[in-house]
């Protein structure tokens, strides 16, 4: 059964975002469509054959905890290794890192394939992608030269560590420790951080966490933490570094991949090496953290197609019903397609997962941009992706809680049942509002961070770029009252949002009161956008080749359906965003 | 940790929906405050003590088929007995039937204590107490003196056996056959039924189905549809009935009750008794639907108050972050119940479920008067309530998917784990949207059905009581604004209607394509009615009994949420409602 479609991914990656563009900057000058074709093809292979097939099984097989050691499904190991010996591990970075200068934007494709075929399996490869990329980008040669080559190689597995008990989404109350020792550059660490992905497991011969911990006597808050590299065992001698792994979590779905309960330096016996500067933790942390709130947008956005997918293939399968008018029940009963109800269900997953998925590639693109340009346009594209990625991490979060409940509502009893997939997706994406920052941290950073930083110049980009596909499509025809309701719908947003904003000094808790239903609201305002440009994409390809008129129908028949049942959400949450009355604020503990 | 509110269900029975009035019909003249809080105390004693205890073990100990016999937890045979024993399974009877003439509202509120607590061990129960119902109400004198009692004593376990591999949504498909036999009243049964609730386990002595299966040679369709009793084991002799247990369903939440798959008849050796009339099993089988569909509706609300309440808790003991514009990292953090978007969770939560549980009790008290009344009165009633049971059924399904979800969100990653219950009332949540008709199906019942049926008579009393609650309401100052803003909606829900019904003999496929849509818009209307009435109650008692204004005041505060955050979704829905564009009704199976 297919869990994503090739067609659309190319559509989205050639015809939508240009990726190809990207090969003009230098960096990327060695790659072209070819090589672009291959990594998807080499990804989707991987994907169909050694990913997928264990989805199910690792989910009803989760990580135990044997001895102090996480114990996960056999067949992790032999994927990681595949991961490392195939190059998907550093293909982003320099050829002097031995990677393949492979545009952000196709490893995010690829990650999207693989995440669609087993989400938890795909975890594991992209952690040590980002943890290495920490260390290459921040550290110093010498721990680029003890770490990353196994992390490469997929022998070694990489961690964020982040999270304790008592900082959560609050980091700057982080309270592991750092204790500067007689060797430079080396601490003792002590601490514990829980909700670790990948922390612990058996299918790696080591973990290399790349942790955040405050040097003793640094600032209290953000201003005083450090990142460190901290292994599980030393290197190169392999003793154990007192990391001691006090838990595994279950989970309500996400099972295949280990979250752990890490105990750091319980016997004072914990060396962690410091990344670049002391004190500078947190901002080298966001600079991959962006990215991988990016990532987690793709995530929910791959395992929401597919689920679409799934219930797509059954609606066209299960016979059920009678067209509407048609009672006779001596006739046979029709494909559940048929029905206009289940045809709504199956556009409102296509059309959130393949209007998150072009927002993804354009966040992407944009990334890839920042990476290789200079001056005024790296400015721009980081400032325009800075406003972009709560919007990019929250809006396919929350939406495919929302599209994988579609899939189980059109399967009925068969969906709440582990027979299909689709319960699985369903407890798959519930993980994703909650981390790399919660939704109501997002929409504090978009209301309260975002839309102000540089004199709301990120905002200015952002209705720039936005207008730019408007006057695209107001030419073309068929696309004009699209544009036009787009433009209305803008307007709006601009009012609602300096609405707010008038009230940021004056009344700070007012301001940020509905910052999560801002984020929904500018949310669903970006993804029409997004649409639009398809829509534009469509209607300038649809004339070059006819023959693959049904795919393009069907995306405008995508693009109609946002428009009609998904923007007008926009009405009613602009009627809230402005209304002076504050429940939320008035409302008091003890009135519960 | 408490898990719904005696305070609440107090003043949702006695203040607000006025239960009290019931004991003036001579049926109920026996009851009466005194015997009714009794009722609510036992059934808040073996909640707490007897099913919430076992909520979290039945639903990690899923049941499992044994040598052609389902296993279920351990506790459920004592559990089943004390229901039989302390008069639960058939208290809303006749004393003839051993009952004790206790309003279906008082069931239905100790239902929704029950469930909060263990919903699967609350599911065993009250399948008993429907289909003896049924035996009792359309069956012989010798059915209901051959299969009731022990039904009542909660040795055998009762089921609604329904669905068919083919005939789910669409039961007039279902093509289980009846044979006649010799014997008048008995045939021979063969067929499946698929997804049976508690259809075979072993925490009874006999299971007791409420059958339905088409008589050899009777029409195709709901016309030729006929209700049996066909028991497991034979009635007196307890051989076999040729009832096998072919599997049980693993599903995603839910998992403490039993769903079976049932092959009956293979060898030529099922006995079924024919109920009442032959083909008119499906009409008998609905006047008990009804009341199930409301059930389905108190079920997902009080999972939904159980998991508000769990979040609520933690929100007033987990400390993170600060409030807004505090930014010393020096200062000790805050619980997060103080930060805006916690409690804007809460108050959706609880303005959800305590809206929601209005409505039920409502709907459960015009059951009763419907039972027990004659003439105009128990027509109108009984025209409300249809009107009214795809609201109750749908709108607590749908939105207790959304409240859960809040749930987890407000404990972050702790609530993804199985550490705390909310992921578990999240899996629970998710199957009301299916059982008892899916969500499309109650939509479809409430446009195409129940708008226009007795020329739209239905409709004019819903109109007319929320017009009733409005002019209460806006002769009380503070109420004022709610009760217009409620006319100015239910106006505009008219004209929707309105708008919509113009179409239907000349466009019936575009006149319900979103009747899921108008079932969700009519639902928002109906809670805003309810919220409006509680506020009605609260002014009236509030001048009374000023000490308990902590109370009052937190139900003042969640009507203002929901009129602010909840009914301005109407706006959204209305649009598109009126809109012409049908693109659910253009896509074609091709273009996906």
């Amino acid at each position: 059964m297919s869990f994503y479609s090739k067609r659309d991914l190319n559509f989205q990656l050639f015809e939508n975002q240009k990726v190809l563009d990207l090969v003009k900057y230098p960096y990327f000058k060695d790659h072209s469509e070819e090589t672009f074709q291959m990594v998807l093809e080499a990804a989707d292979k991987i994907a169909e054959h050694a990913l997928k097939p264990l989805m199910t099984e690792m989910d009803r097989n989760e990580p135990q905890l044997v001895n102090g050691k996480i114990m996960v499904h056999e067949g992790m190991k032999k994927i990681l290794r595949q991961f490392g010996e195939d190059g998907w591990i550093n293909a982003t970075f320099d050829y002097d890192d031995g990677g393949q200068q492979l545009p952000n934007t196709l490893h995010m494709a690829s990650g999207f394939i693989f995440q669609a075929a087993n989400y938890s399996a795909s975890v594991y490869p992209f952690l040590t992608t980002g943890a290495a990329n920490l260390i290459r980008t921040f550290g110093s040669k010498e721990l680029v030269k003890r770490f990353t080559p196994n992390m490469y190689s997929g022998k070694w597995q990489g961690t964020m560590a982040l999270t304790e008990p008592d900082a959560g989404s609050s980091l700057s109350d982080l309270t592991t420790t750092a204790y500067p020792t007689d060797m430079e550059g080396i601490y003792k660490i002590i601490g514990q951080k829980i909700y670790i992905s990948c922390g612990d497991h058996d299918a790696c011969e080591n973990v290399i966490h790349l942790m955040l911990a405050r040097i003793k006597g640094s600032p209290a808050g953000v201003k005083g933490i450090s990142l460190f590299v901290v292994p599980q065992k030393r290197v190169p001698n392999g003793e154990p570094n007192d990391v001691l792994t006090e838990g595994v979590y279950h989970k309500m779905g996400y099972k295949g991949a280990p979250i752990a309960h890490l105990m750091i330096g319980t016997n004072d016996g914990c060396e962690g090496y410091l990344v670049g500067e002391a004190n500078k933790g947190l901002s080298y942390m966001f600079q991959m953290m962006n990215e991988a709130r990016v990532g987690v947008g793709m995530n929910a956005t791959a395992i929401g197609t597919a689920a679409y997918y799934t219930s797509l293939a059954y609606a066209k399968e299960r016979p059920q019903g009678r067209r509407i008018g048609d009672k006779d029940p001596n006739k046979p009963q029709v494909p559940i397609i048929q029905h206009a109800d289940v045809k709504r269900m199956l556009l409102f997953q296509k059309s959130i997962t393949e209007g998150a998925l072009s927002l993804l590639l354009f966040c992407s693109k944009l990334g890839d941009i920042v990476h290789v340009s200079e001056g005024k346009e790296k400015e721009e594209k980081s400032l325009l992706l800075d406003f972009l990625t709560p919007i990019a991490k929250s809006y396919p979060s929350e939406m495919c809680c929302l599209t994988t409940s579609a899939a189980i509502q059109i399967l009925g009893g068969a969906g709440y049942t582990s027979d299909f997939p689709v319960e699985q997706y369903y407890r798959e994406a519930r993980i994703h509002p909650i981390h790399e920052g919660t939704t109501g941290i997002h929409g504090l950073d978009l209301l309260g961070r975002k839309m102000l930083m540089h004199e709301g110049k990120a905002l200015k980009l952002f209705v720039r770029e936005l207008y730019k596909t408007i006057e695209e499509a107001i030419v073309i025809e068929v696309l004009k009252p699209f544009g036009k309701k787009l433009e209305k719908y803008l307007n709006s947003g601009q009012q609602v949002g300096l609405h707010l904003i008038s009230k940021a000094s004056a009344a700070p808790e007012e301001f940020l009161a509905d910052a999560t239903l801002f984020l929904e609201y500018l949310g669903i305002l970006t993804i029409a956008w997004q649409w639009l440009k398809q829509g534009v994409t469509v209607q300038k390809n649809m004339a070059l080749e006819n023959q693959e008129s049904e795919f393009y129908k069907g995306k405008m028949m995508c693009l109609r359906y946002f428009y009609e049942y998904e923007l007008v959400k926009m009405d009613a949450l602009g009627k809230r965003l402005i209304s002076e009355e504050m429940p939320t604020i008035d409302m008091k503990e003890e009135w519960f």
